[in-house]
């Protein structure tokens, strides 16, 4: 390349010049000269050849994306001040050891930092367990609070369905010894606003409770070594027939097919009030203790739940499991019915979690916990979506207005209007040319949505006055200078 | 057994450390490490004996200090927004080698993630170099964004200074081909719009270009070789005396004295537009092209300031140096002055990086860029102090009113209206018990701040009113239920 070539020659030059112990000056010049060529052709060729992506499971977000997923956090985080709660926040990573033993199964999944010398690090995996520590280390033993962050998991991903490496969690829990069912009934409701709220359709609320669980288990003959995996097993009713499960408890698992039977006629069920009634009759059931102490809150939850008036999307169902291991009483998941969309599986979930910051506390004092956590990165991908059908033109800015000239020369007068509007608080662009074409100003307005351009001419100086003109309507009018951003507040004031 | 063995000269070298009160980190390693030996003993004693803490550097965020840290999110947003920004988001990690040979020196800093198979991933350092890769991946050649976000860089913390291994940056930035310094100027005015805004008492913006370095360099026959690492010599001036730097120079970096002493005297200046005019004028400096061209530059950036009525705190200041690599011009650093509050150092700071996006694009295309980041770890631990020392009380919740019931028996109702009002879109709360005391009821509003209690009971219930109580004047009055939402509304409606 004839570039190259010119810098070698350069650099020939200036080795030259410092040999012979050339004038400091001249040899300054042409290392300057040296400096120049090697900046205009780029820098080092080698350094180029990057695998230029984000890394597997993760990716960037565009300001359009961006733009939606601002819309979905405003309702959420709307709906969790609307219902008092606080928020907190806590590191990405913690102490792997903090980590270790919560997880079950899943713990393969977690991000490990590398060993740099220090502490053994890992990324969080969930909001919960770093809630837990930070409870257990601060001894709060009472807080409602919500936190919105990332997790991540070295999980499959299938990102058009929106499984994520790195994804968003919005969590709000309860913590406290409180009268039973009120908070657990409050995260339903919440999870009934915001997917009300955010408009996805038709939804379904299932809930089912780990006490009911286990002592159906415990009636069915499971031995009480196999509720866990059972419970796992069982937990896959929503993506396979009730026929698989059944041959993998008895065929993986190795449950007596007498035991599978009976399980199967209990998570065929699902109702209401009535059927919670049916089952505290229910022979078996009602002379096991735990599942009387489940059913009898399951009653009560949905008394609550009446009150809140929301149980015509919630279905009490015996074949809701969840999969992570620290649930102890009641759990729930929220799932979309409309298959307009692309399937996505559950949109929110949660449950009560009794035991967790115990496992942190030195003496093991325990603080019973509650809460709920909205699939974020699935709802964004069903809204995505539905923005990409519909063609709907979305903001990626709330500028109110560009300020431009129609003649040449009028940079200062330009960045001196622009700067009163900025410094009275108007949301203001200026394109950064000295001599912008109109017609350049007006498409940029056109392009980004922009309401209001504020033109300044030589004849509007003189008279003191800014043209405004209305992009959508192309009407100008005339407006005194000192009145501008009263008149630019009062028509990009949202109705 | 040998492993117990190995166990117990652990536990007794952790005793020893404890007892020399080693440091603390080296004392956490090795009692993790212990309590591994242990764990794989299968000993059940070394589960709970957790070191209960957050990694090395990092911090929670307890609601209170959400609150502090949520103003000046909002502060920040609101100034990037009314300039009309973007808004972007990338992963926290991401590829090793999109990272590599970007900060110089200062890559040891940079944590990586564990290689666990799959790709070899790093936590981000800060926000430039993810934005350059996501130009160039989307072959983006015109933006206007910000990004708020963490990174990440294993260095020595100072947490009562604001300098964590986790913190936050709040970058604003400016992509493009436009004519001079328009953008460079709109960078320094958001600066002095958000330090202004946030109150943090007095503050100056030192600025100055690699241009005007390069050529100074080059005019006091500072070798080209010795640029890069006698600028970051420079750039220890506002942590060291001169004849500290100096020698430096001399000493470790074997400039020659003459050229050291050269140097000496331009770096001492500082000013505003006649320092421009004179270097301009300056016989040696004039004469070399870069520090012409950077003289130039500075001479319309400050024209632009002046009309942005900035320059009142704004220093050209030949000092001023930047540690990292990739600035190519304009450079600008924003310090307090007050010394009231903890010495912080910078707390915003950027430039002109106009061959960052070439190091990514295949064929080495350039994307100019300028930025800048603001430091709000630095900002927030003022603001933190300054809310410590005054007492001020800071409400952690929004909510607007405390549904509650002098009498028993009434939580089904208080649970109905509370009801109707969360879905009217009031920020409500109830207590969590079947029969709260009213005293507890209002001593909870107290110590939360919650300004109004609507109070139902039996004879409120049969005239359709509820009772609406003003916390901090005691003052009742029975609201019709019907009017109960307007009534709150009216009465919690800011100014």
């Amino acid at each position: 390349m004839a570039e190259e070539a010119a810098v070698r020659a350069q650099a020939e030059a200036v080795r030259r010049l410092k040999q012979d112990k050339a004038d400091p000056d001249e040899i300054a010049k042409e290392v300057t000269k040296l400096l120049e060529m090697k900046a205009r052709l780029g820098g080092d060729e080698g350094k180029q050849k990057f695998v230029l992506k984000t890394p597997k499971g993760t990716r960037d977000y565009s300001p359009k994306q961006m733009a939606i997923r601002e819309r979905v956090f405003n309702a959420i985080i709307t709906c969790f001040k609307r219902h008092g709660a606080e928020v907190v926040d806590t590191p990405v990573f913690e102490l792997k050891e903090t980590l270790t033993g919560k997880y079950g199964e899943d713990s393969k999944l977690i991000y490990d930092l590398k060993d740099q010398g220090g502490e053994l690090l890992s990324l969080r995996y969930d909001l919960t367990v770093p809630f837990a520590r930070y409870l257990a280390m601060n001894k709060i033993t009472n807080i409602k609070r919500y936190h919105i962050a990332k997790v991540y998991r070295r999980d499959n991903p299938a990102m058009t369905r929106g499984r994520y490496r790195e994804f968003y969690q919005c969590d709000f829990d309860i913590a406290g010894q409180f009268d039973p069912m009120i908070p657990d009934a409050e995260c339903l409701k919440i999870v009934h606003e915001i997917l009300s709220d955010l408009q996805l359709g038709d939804f379904l609320i299932k809930v089912n409770d780990r006490r009911i669980l286990d002592g159906m288990f415990a009636v069915c003959g499971v031995p009480d070594s196999k509720f866990r995996t059972i419970c796992s097993t069982v937990d896959k009713l929503d993506k396979m027939p009730w026929e698989e499960v059944r041959s993998e408890m008895v065929g993986e698992k190795g449950l007596s097919p007498e035991a599978a039977d009976r399980i199967g006629e209990y998570v065929q069920l699902h109702g209401g009030l009535d059927l919670i009634e049916r089952l505290l009759q229910d022979p078996k059931l009602s002379q096991n203790k735990l599942a009387k102490e489940g059913l009898g809150d399951m009653k009560l939850l949905f008394e609550y739940l009446t009150l809140f008036g929301i149980t015509g999307k919630v279905s009490f169902d015996l074949s809701l499991a969840r999969g992570l291991d620290y649930y102890t009483g009641v759990i729930y998941e929220a799932v979309l019915l409309q298959e307009e969309t692309v399937r996505v599986g559950s949109v929110a979930g949660g449950g009560r979690y009794d035991g967790l910051v115990g496992m942190f506390d030195p003496k093991g004092r325990k603080v019973p916990c509650v809460g709920v956590s909205i699939g974020i990165e699935r709802i964004f991908s069903i809204l995505e979506q539905r923005v990409e059908a519909s063609e709907e033109k979305i903001r990626t800015t709330e500028t109110q207005v560009l300020v431009a000239s129609a003649q040449k020369k009028l940079l200062e007068e330009r960045l001196k209007l622009i700067s009163e509007l900025w410094d009275a608080g108007i949301k203001a662009e200026v394109l950064y040319k000295k001599n912008p074409k109109l017609l350049n100003q007006l498409q940029y307005c056109e392009d980004t949505g922009i309401p209001l351009v504020a033109i300044v001419g030589e004849q509007e100086l003189k008279d003191g006055v800014v043209k405004l003109r209305v992009v959508a309507t192309r009407e100008e009018v005339n407006v005194r200078r000192e009145s501008l951003v009263e008149e630019i507040r009062m028509r990009t004031s949202r109705p």
